[in-house]
């Protein structure tokens, strides 16, 4: 499919299930920007998330997100319970806006669903030269390092650099040793996981994919990833006055993969942060850095594999599985598919049918 | 000694070699909270490498630092080649009000040589109900992930978490997989690295402590620690307007292992964040995850090791090694200690007298 078309097939098959005009904009944007990136996990494939949020009634397809300026840095916007894209969209310039003038600012975005990865929000503040991190919690999956029963999500948190003339650097990690789409692909295909990855139910390490979704993910990095994961929690829930990830697990009554929670973003403008900023010159400095990483074989920098995707889909437009294919045209022909997609993913669990349908 | 005691020595130790009353307390104040939460490595310990700094002429005893209002929302504090605790100190009160007027501000601190840790300057922000950030750079000794050469420092990052009734949550730590003096101890006591930890000069990984310290250091957790430490290069180099970590380690020519660079510290008030905000029912919402960590057998909150070491030596006081305790003694005796020290420490790297001595 090319870029376009996938543009229009997500947007049509959100349209026919029920998101309105702009949610379906919106969600179509980001979705086609991962598939752009071939960031394949967060494109076309996440669709079924969106749809199981809305039928299941969890979701609204229509709220208009409302923004409110808490102090003169810090903006809030509240998704009331929609997907956060549009809300994402509504407080990308103000934040911008803000940073710019004060040199550091605020965007706390609460009660959003939230499927989608972190890299489009801070990719957007570094192309207009601010410095951006982002910060999500979700489903409790992840035990903290020493113990033995899920607690965080897989947190991820996501970090922009702005460069003069060339796109920004990025990183967008989740604070778990994996996705946990990586470990259900191993348990379809009959493999064992690597070590550090999961412990199993009685809290002990596993290699073994099925113990693991029993038991509980390991973060990244011993107890250096654990306190990453700890401090998302902390920025994206209690910080912004939404909720913890074993808060947003159990709210997940129908158990849609998509739970709804806060998001933490900060813009710092780095020519705010220097006496007589010469936004130029600072920039060219940070490519020292990036110059010095380039020469070392086997470095490279962390956005660069999205960036040649985006070359490349640009010219060949992306792949799509003919069972997804099939499944956005019952979308788009208005049918109601209510079955848990069994594709790999970050947020699936389960392959159940749905348990709360009502309508959207 | 008591705690009393540490002060008392350091501080006449600083003010012999050439510090000046401000400088001297700064550094005593640093030096003796770092023997009361037993990081012994930033303690006394740490002594020798501000004389050092001081010696070599590096390093003002003096320089008083100054502070200028870049934005509202931005203090800038240069320290002018002195060490950093007395910068910190300036710049600490008005960067806590402007995140309380404002909800989030930064401090640049630029010029400062740091050799201490950065849990101090986020853990008195969140004894006043903010949360803080900080991050600093430092010599290179890291490679980046998939190099085979030292770039990066072992740039640590501080968050602290704000508590109602205690002392706050916080977490300070290297983005390598483990400090230079551990791999410096294990040289000197015959014994082989974890894996994990370095590659050799040919950049192939090494469990021997020579082959480490001739090569490189690795960042904890894989490419995610990786981009976390250019994360930290960057915050704490170019936004500031202050050097990466490869040009602090060519800056310091009489290899003092006191590498002078920026530190980039964030204050957000929580209160701030949200709308209609009460601040204990927001704290106390965070205590539901402090909760939930600690009823696990194993997991720990990151700070209460240090609190436990707090109470202990509030009552039993600190030991100090003879060796130690007989330079501090000389240090106050007027005495120039001019070989650098072989203790074991975080910035250690060699036991040559000093290149290049020169009147403080």
């Amino acid at each position: 499919m090319s870029l376009g078309d996938v543009h229009r097939s997500a947007k049509a098959a959100l349209l026919s299930q029920g998101f309105n005009e702009i949610h379906a904009q919106a969600i179509a944007n980001t979705v086609t920007a991962a598939e752009r990136d071939e960031c394949r996990h967060h494109g076309l494939f996440r669709l079924p998330f969106y749809m199981n949020g809305l039928l299941s009634g969890q979701a609204s397809g229509e709220a208009e997100p409302s923004l409110v300026e808490l102090t003169p840095s810090v903006i809030k916007v509240d998704a009331k319970y929609s997907f956060s894209p549009l809300a994402l969209e509504r407080g990308d310039q103000p934040l911008a806006d803000k940073a710019k003038e004060h040199g550091i600012a605020v965007l706390a975005v609460t009660n959003a669903l939230n499927v989608a990865a972190l890299w489009p929000e801070v990719e957007r503040l570094a192309d207009r030269g601010l410095v951006g991190f982002a910060f999500v919690a979700a489903s409790p999956y992840v035990a903290p390092a020493g113990g033995t029963k899920p607690l965080f999500g897989t947190n991820p948190m996501a970090f922009a650099w702005p460069r003069h003339d060339k796109p920004p650097v990025v990183f967008d990690q989740a604070s778990s040793a994996s996705a946990r789409g990586e470990i259900q692909l191993r348990l379809r295909d009959g493999k064992m996981l690597p070590e550090g990855w999961a412990i199993g139910p009685d809290g002990r390490p596993t290699t073994d994919p099925a113990q693991a979704l029993a038991g509980a993910q390991l973060p990244f990095g011993g107890f250096k990833g654990s306190n990453i994961a700890m401090m998302v929690e902390l920025l994206a829930g209690p910080l912004v006055g939404d909720v913890l990830s074993f808060e947003a697990g159990e709210r997940d009554k129908a158990n849609t993969g998509a739970p709804c929670g806060g998001e933490l973003i900060i813009a710092i403008d780095p020519v705010r942060c220097v006496e007589n900023g010469d936004r130029i010159a600072q920039l060219k400095h940070s490519e020292m850095l990036f110059s010095r990483m380039l020469e070392q074989d086997g470095a490279r920098l962390p956005s660069d594999r999205r960036y040649e995707a985006r070359e490349r889909t640009a010219k060949e437009g992306v792949k799509v599985p003919v069972s997804l294919h099939d499944r956005i045209q019952a979308y788009i022909a208005g049918k109601r598919v209510d079955e848990r997609n069994d594709y790999e993913g970050d947020h699936l669990t389960h392959s159940k049918p749905m348990m709360a349908h009502q309508p959207a």
